[in-house]
């Protein structure tokens, strides 16, 4: 089992919830953050993002290509308008390449076929340059047929050391 | 731009940053939260989780196939091992059909042959039983080659009405 009691913490948050039960399921700032798992990452407290205000979309690295599901559902059906992406620096995506990933996968579970076969394709979406990384995603978004753009698609890079955001594109 | 003033939100948040900038990178707790993007959860908050301590996936539904390559980066390079999956109450993923939601963007954008193709086979993943589909995500990590199973891997329902998290796999 995890480590943390999140039976017990969230027996406390859940004791003293307030109004946010009556908060409505569309975000009420119309806004989607697409931002990375890192676990130095709070997004709500990072951009004082208040309950009931945004979408936030996480996955290794924020990368939008993966988002796009979630994207559509989000503006066409919940109303959102603007995007943010946030991606960060020491990044675990900055540090190992595809081809390193499949082949300590495949080494850790040598002669299984069905391990090597998932995983011998897998694209692991690792990058190298942050900034060129951020660029990338927020253009991606862009260019996507189906997401939106009638509102603004800017990314930016947050340092995990210092908690500031940089404007990237 | 987006409703909320999230620059200067941040540089607040930066001023009294303090030992964050010198958390290390693989989660402290080994866990990873798999859950919904929508607007009215915070993991960290809901689960009890600080900062540094785990690595949160989320996306709309909090559909675990779209999570494996992030939890594969997250146990193989960072050493995470625990997995929970939390779904929720009043999820916009119960409210539409694949078929629904395809029809609405393609009359959106009638004669728009990018869009037609981009969304004609799309699948955008709704459910319409809250339990089953947790048990169906949980169990989808449990079969999938690629996630280490060494850990636990653990399903629960979010009430957003009232804060609080049941068992359901």
């Amino acid at each position: 089992m995890a480590e943390i009691n999140f039976i017990q913490n969230n027996e406390q948050y859940a004791s003293n919830f307030g109004d946010r039960g009556k908060l409505a399921l569309p975000p009420s700032k119309k806004l989607i953050v697409v931002t990375c798992m890192d676990a130095r990452i709070n997004p709500a407290e990072a951009l004082g993002i208040k309950d009931g205000e945004a979408h936030v979309i996480r996955n290794a690295g924020g990368l939008t290509k993966e988002a796009v599901r979630s994207v559509v559902i989000s503006q066409r059906l919940l109303g959102t308008k603007d995007i943010l992406v946030i991606q960060h620096t020491d990044c675990g995506m900055l540090t190992f390449t595809d081809p390193s990933l499949r082949e300590q996968i495949t080494q850790a579970h040598s002669g299984n076929d069905g391990v090597t076969n998932a995983v011998k394709n897998f694209e692991f979406g690792p990058f190298d340059d942050l900034d060129q990384s951020i660029k990338n995603n927020v253009q991606f978004l862009k260019e996507d047929p189906l997401v939106l753009t009638g509102g603004s698609i800017t990314g930016y890079a947050y340092a995990v050391e210092t908690g500031k955001l940089r404007r990237v594109a």
